[in-house]
């Protein structure tokens, strides 16, 4: 079976690996700190890449920020992406087809070939980290939108400018949602401005009153964004992926989410890609559209 | 050139006409009142479909309601459709085959097929009438969810529950982005809680300040709504259509959507298809389906 090379370029490691058609990973992960420049972390491709070209068929890129329809560059942010970085030329890096997508649409393409939401057509995985990523698969093909950008979570929970999101405007989903929206959950219930996620996180684990109301709270935003969600795409599943993701009660989510809506009743799983989701899916969705096996 | 039987069940009106797979109406636009009952109804579609069934392919309805993926039946509904009408089965309507789909999705179609999105693969319709309903278009098909009936127009504005909504929740966009909308931020304003959608309108024509404070809160609403669906579909454009998308000021609005979202900027357009545009796209959809030209 044929093999690519697999990167996931993520905000403080970068993750390299062949991995196969069927999603395997058929090599030690290699993995490496993210360099702070986009000269540093082309230059650190450039060394990946020239070492395993002899090999693979071509490299998949897994990366934060909208990335173009023909899966070359980077066009477009809400994260603090290195400067420099949306210019990039990945195509320039090897001499065989370098294929680049968007991290939550690789780990969306992972988790609807290989993952939780395998088989299901019509699946949402949202990576809940420090921030919220979308990947969303319609009658089995990534939404891409007319240049390749669609699945940012930046829809209002509040038209009162409550929160100031990482986007610059208010009351994004994903200032909501996020590890930080967590946070400014937390904040809003001790009024402690120095609280952070794990504070919170490990407050929930030793049963702590006022920690158990912002995990609430925070989780009952997540189910308001999950009820537009359904309503929009009337979805088989929506998968919770990230590192907050796990965090996620889905059964009580799921059961909330199938009382409001007025679509047909979805699913809420947990992710089961796991930390290379992004590497994986990135090669597979290269396969798809490269058309080799 | 072949046709079919074009047919929209409104609210208050059925319309009944011969189109052809261009998506022009071939003779005259028969016109009835809507009965008040589902077997009513019934009768009614029998009673058109029998006067014309030897002169075409197939007939296309358009309706309110969420229609299945195989376009016979609708399966759920937020509006206030008569009882008995969800289980309609309009296959035994006709000894041709009947194509039914929802009423916003049909617009949608028309709009892309023959009207304002013309040639725009991705695309969205909003029709803003008493309620909100929405069709969209993604790689030049239609979105239909897993079980037919996505589209739909229920995202939160809010989390603080301030709106009840026609489907029993707080705060979903329709009740902030329709005519009804427009109702409560005209009552919002005055503190008059019988002033009606058609008093704002008006004020808003003589240059009333309080009835033109009440339609820019509206209009704002539906910006933050038109956000959000930008973000998550990259389209090409927003078309907004019904008896209350013909008083939206798109360039307004198309500044400031573009101002705000993240993903790459999108045109906000008035809808040209008109009062048939439900029929005409549903014929066209049928068409499309039934692989007929």
């Amino acid at each position: 079976m044929k093999t690519a090379l697999g990167i996931d370029i993520g905000g403080t490691k970068i993750y390299a690996a062949l991995i196969n058609g069927s999603g395997e990973i058929c090599s030690e992960v290699e993995k490496y700190s993210t360099p702070k420049t986009a000269k540093e972390i082309v230059e650190k491709l450039k060394e990946i890449i020239s070492k395993y070209e002899g090999e693979v068929e071509f490299s998949a890129i897994s990366t934060a920020g909208g990335v173009n329809r023909e899966n070359t560059k980077v066009i477009c942010s809400t994260a603090n992406l290195p400067e420099g970085y949306p210019n990039t030329d990945f195509s320039s890096l090897s001499n065989k087809p370098v294929f680049v997508e968007n991290d939550a649409n690789c780990a969306a393409w992972a988790e609807y070939k290989t993952g939780s939401a395998k088989g299901m057509e019509n699946s949402i995985t949202l990576t809940l980290g420090t921030g919220v990523g979308g990947g969303i698969i319609v009658d089995g093909r990534l939404l891409k939108g007319k240049s390749g950008t669609a699945g940012e979570m930046h829809f209002k929970m509040s038209l009162d400018k409550k929160r100031r999101c990482t986007c610059g405007a208010y009351d994004c989903f994903e200032i909501y949602a996020s590890g930080n929206g967590l946070r400014l959950s937390g904040i809003d219930v001790t009024g402690n401005k120095d609280i952070t996620t794990y504070d919170i996180i490990e407050g929930v684990d030793k049963g702590d009153e006022k920690m158990l109301r912002a995990y609430n709270i925070w989780q009952n935003h997540i189910i308001a964004g999950l009820c537009g969600l359904a309503d929009i795409f009337d979805p088989d599943c929506i998968v919770l992926s990230g590192s907050m993701g796990k965090f996620c009660d889905i059964e009580y989510m799921e059961k909330l989410v199938n009382e409001e809506i007025v679509t047909m009743p979805t699913k809420i799983l947990h992710a089961s890609s796991g930390n290379y989701a992004g590497m994986i899916g990135a090669v597979l969705l290269g396969f798809d559209k490269l058309k080799l096996d």
